[in-house]
């Protein structure tokens, strides 16, 4: 593995994304992306008794999902990393402990999707594994329950809220496969600006987002044009023009050929989200139903992903804590 | 990196453990390990307004200790991997984020710990880093107050509860250095036989023990004679008397060198901890402030650490899941 700069790392290997899954809720399904998706709920329950149940469920079949798309079983895969927004990632813990494979818990808040594919590549680059699993669930409901205000009090969201995503991701990673591969990976440091708004986590990621990618820029001396796409995880409207500003004022514009998850998941008009979409599943299900549909079929070639998360919880927001943000990247190429 | 069997990892060059710090509170400062701690503290504020502070007052210091001891400054440090039993790791990200080190947020509950060496000792052993920093935490009271109840109410333990560590560990992980030497890992599967008992984490954890021990058997060819200690992480007087008798009906008799963190931690009579202590601080102040002593002034050799986890939340045994079990393990010698 060669070290590039401080933080980024070129894998030895290119490592490929072998196949993708996702699963989504049913406002998921109603917004402009659904036709990239595996499957769309119709209930946020699917079945079971409570929201924290559905979204193990989802999670455990979108990696049986993603099982049957590549021909894989659990056992041709050697270890799994995958992590949630509920508390102790339960969501994970309980919807993958039957899949039998060697298990390593992470957790990034919304940017976990992103770290696991950064932990699982160097396992396989290093030759340390063939295949991994990575793993991933959000679901508006537990997170609203858990993070904010019971959903029966019918609270008043801010304009500056953004929409947990409902919904899980899945891909397997490998040191065999035709790509797209992953090439390099920039792991992302604490950034904590000072914002204390648990209704603004755009503001409070920004700037880890824009401190990953002017790092990675740095360390590989790469310029935005090398990529076909920059794709942030969940900085929502009001994160991504923060984002676009504060790359900007460092000298790098980023405005050409940046996405963010956040923003395409929903339809700003008519779908009532605010300031766009978030969750571990807003990058995992986006990025696995359609940027990696958009690498698969050449459409985009180059990718960079810097999916975001917000590292505080319920208690530290009511002791006055800030936020604090962190942001991973993945370099992506087909 | 060399794969041996089904879960274990040969690593190419064995890591070296540069050294490790450990604080701990005032219970586990009038217990028989004492002496080995870095500092104890003499209440849980630690001047702090809230538990919660006042654990990531406690990494962080511990981190800080570890820096002076070892005379690496936090620039010389490539990565960091931590994580901790606060809901969404906030001791770890909070206690760390002025660190300025790339992180990898971690969660395997009391066995985060030897998952953050796990994943740490790859990237070191892999040449993606020199120096790799992994840190964890507990705090009886905010785990009290967050997995069962107000500490103000006075509950009644059961005597097959334990007690969790108010206290935290790191280590520097190098590719350079002297040793003791991480040579071996063995990431543990998720275990669940099906215990629903939250006041009873020995039984729900051991059999994830004994799952990556017979493992870890199987895979290297060794038995148990090739180690001078296997070492759980917080198993606790019940728990370990269920490991040993699991192992040694599967084969396997540890009962000549086996020893558990949680039960070294108390006294059993005058501390009144019932069946031990427990945490993610149990296995880590233990290992850093006696195993890695003992490891270092060659008094032990050979040593096989696995710490175990409880995969579960407050609002999972509310709904009436049993408890998923993990265990990590790490092969170090001198």
């Amino acid at each position: 593995m060669k070290r590039l700069g401080n933080q980024t790392i070129k894998l030895d290997t290119p490592v490929s994304i072998l196949n993708t899954a996702c699963i989504v809720g049913p406002k998921e399904s109603e917004g402009p992306m659904a036709q990239y998706f595996d499957k769309c709920l119709e209930d946020e329950f699917w079945g079971e008794e409570t929201w924290e149940k559905a979204e193990s469920k989802i999670i455990k079949e979108t990696v049986n999902t993603l099982f049957s798309k590549s021909g894989l079983s659990s056992k041709q895969i050697d270890y799994c990393f995958a992590g949630d927004l509920l508390n102790q990632c339960i969501s994970s813990s309980f919807g993958l402990r039957e899949t039998n494979i060697p298990f390593f818990g992470v957790f990034g808040a919304c940017s976990t999707f992103a770290e696991s594919m950064c932990l699982g590549s160097l396992f396989a680059a290093s030759g340390a594994a063939t295949n991994i699993l990575c793993a991933t669930s959000s679901h508006f409901c537990s997170a609203e329950k858990q993070f904010r205000f019971p959903l029966e009090l019918g609270n008043q969201r801010p304009p500056s809220s953004q929409w947990t995503v409902t919904g899980a991701a899945a891909s397997i990673l490998s040191c065999n496969g035709q790509g797209p591969f992953i090439t390099h990976i920039t792991p992302g440091k604490i950034v904590d600006l000072g914002i204390t708004d648990a209704n603004n986590m755009g503001a409070a990621m920004a700037p880890a987002f824009v401190d990953t990618l002017i790092t990675h820029f740095q360390d590989t001396g790469r310029t935005p044009d090398y990529y076909d796409a920059i794709i942030s995880g969940d900085l929502g409207y009001i994160g991504k023009d923060i984002a676009t500003d504060l790359a900007k004022n460092k000298g790098v514009n980023i405005q050409k050929n940046y996405y963010d998850c956040g923003v395409l998941m929903f339809d700003k008009e008519t779908q009532d989200t605010h300031s766009g979409g978030s969750g571990c599943a807003c990058f995992g299900s986006i990025f696995s139903g359609y940027f990696f549909k958009q690498l698969q079929e050449s459409k985009l070639k180059k990718i960079l992903c810097i999916a975001t998360g917000a590292l505080m919880n319920a208690t530290s927001s009511q002791q006055g804590e800030s936020i604090p943000g962190i942001a991973h990247a993945l370099s992506i190429e087909k």
